[in-house]
């Protein structure tokens, strides 16, 4: 099967390496803006061949859409205008602005909107992975809105990424995402602002990065270019998220500051429950 | 050399188990006042003996407390109480109460302030591990009370444990830790609050799991009994560093709220300027 890949960066590369080496796709089409990142996704043998977006749209028979949530707004009504039996499916961070840009589009039943929960703090096609999505969870949104056979065959291709389903509606996975996902990158962008802005002798800091700030800053290192379009489709969320988010780390606060023992014992027990669901 | 270990939880075992295999101590005492953790201990043979404190500190030609800073409080004056040339280091989060609690005491040149910046959010002596504090830092605080003797066996048993070793005044130790190592804590107990609060149904949190909340909410595991104490000791710290964090996350918010695409974006490639400090 011919797979177009469109957005060479980690999720993009990350998939068409797994895709052609498991043997669901026989030759691997890539489409991306940059050029840098065509002749490197080339070099690395990730991508066979690089087109232009309606050549390669013409020759799959399976369109992958991994570009920030920004760009793909606009290239996923493009892609289906292209289309004419082929199935598109993409891997953004956010569903229901996607959902609505194509709810009435012609060929909307030829789209299976999903998220694979996979990802490093790097970005490009030097940062793909082989096994990237292994035993990941894969969001699949709205699925009653795509043909069976459109339906099927993405099944396929994410069951080849090794990856869990979970079908869920396109709101519902847009709160989920910011509680689990979006969240998790503001509190860490935030925290490496306060240590930066603080710490003006740097030597300090990486000195002293070995007490838990490295496992919590470590998704500061993510890409504006990814998460700014995140935040900002998924803002609404966000915004409810961040509040509550603000007001639990105000409970805290005003536990240290009145030297409240029992009831800061009391939270951290409560968010000691966690355990229950990480491993 | 006989070593003593006040406190067999993931630090203080951890300390033991190489100590012992690198061949610094050829005897291990024990000290710790949950029976259960003397008989894990024990068992796992990360001491040879338990012994009450009176009778460790008199066998031992170094004592290393590593109970939570509270505890610490008032055992580091008793152990120094019972000290003749011995030599006495902590391996606690925080310097600066410690530093005030043994200031005019007649035996402090016997003791050596130390903070190993290593742990994982697991405890007790089932946590313990060989290589723990291997290539991490430690800080040692206020150099200049201390014997030189003593600090040249506290040095080499830190260098036993592979520390770099760091110098600082212990009230500098206190911010610098506050910032890299103890709002790191607070900001992901915050996370597992939110997160807990919000989903009752903790199937979906679970799977979502994978999208960055993994890293960002483990530190959120991490014990009520070590981290209650930590942040009422570095009490004056943590407030200013929460009201730091809270200004940073409230600038990434406005910029959410105000879809300001320029604003956040310049927000998040500051942030990013913190992949200079970590690896």
């Amino acid at each position: 099967m011919t797979v177009a890949i469109i957005g060479l960066g980690l999720i993009g590369g990350s998939a068409a390496i797994d895709l052609k080496k498991r043997g669901f796709a026989s030759r691997v089409l890539g489409v991306d803006n940059n050029p840098l990142h065509e002749q490197t996704a080339l070099r690395m043998g990730i991508v066979d061949e690089c087109l232009p977006l309606e050549q390669a749209v013409a020759e799959a028979q399976i369109v992958v859409l991994a570009v920030p949530v920004g760009a793909a707004l606009r290239l996923l009504p493009q892609v289906l205008d292209l289309v004419e039996q082929q199935v598109v499916t993409d891997m953004c961070s956010t569903k229901e602005g996607l959902a609505l840009a194509v709810k009435y589009h012609p060929k909307r039943k030829r789209y299976v909107a999903a998220h694979p929960m996979a990802g490093t703090e790097h970005s490009g096609p030097w940062a793909a992975l082989s096994n990237l999505f292994d035993s990941k969870a894969v969001i699949l949104c709205d699925v009653e809105e795509s043909a069976p056979d459109a339906l099927a065959l993405v099944r396929q291709l994410f069951a080849t990424l090794n990856l869990r389903e979970i079908l869920m509606r396109s709101s519902h996975h847009d709160v989920h995402a910011a509680y689990v996902s979006h969240v998790s990158h503001a509190i860490s962008f935030a925290l490496a602002l306060t240590v930066l802005a603080k710490e003006k002798d740097e030597k300090h800091i990486f000195d002293l990065a070995s007490g838990g700030f490295a496992s919590t800053a470590r998704l500061a290192k993510s890409s504006a270019d990814m998460w700014v379009p995140i935040f900002l489709q998924n803002r609404e969320n966000m915004l409810a998220v961040m509040d509550t988010y603000a007001e639990q780390l105000g409970r805290l606060r005003q536990a240290i500051d009145a030297q409240d023992e029992q009831a800061l014992h009391q939270l951290v027990a409560e968010a000691n429950r966690i355990k229950r669901v990480l491993s």
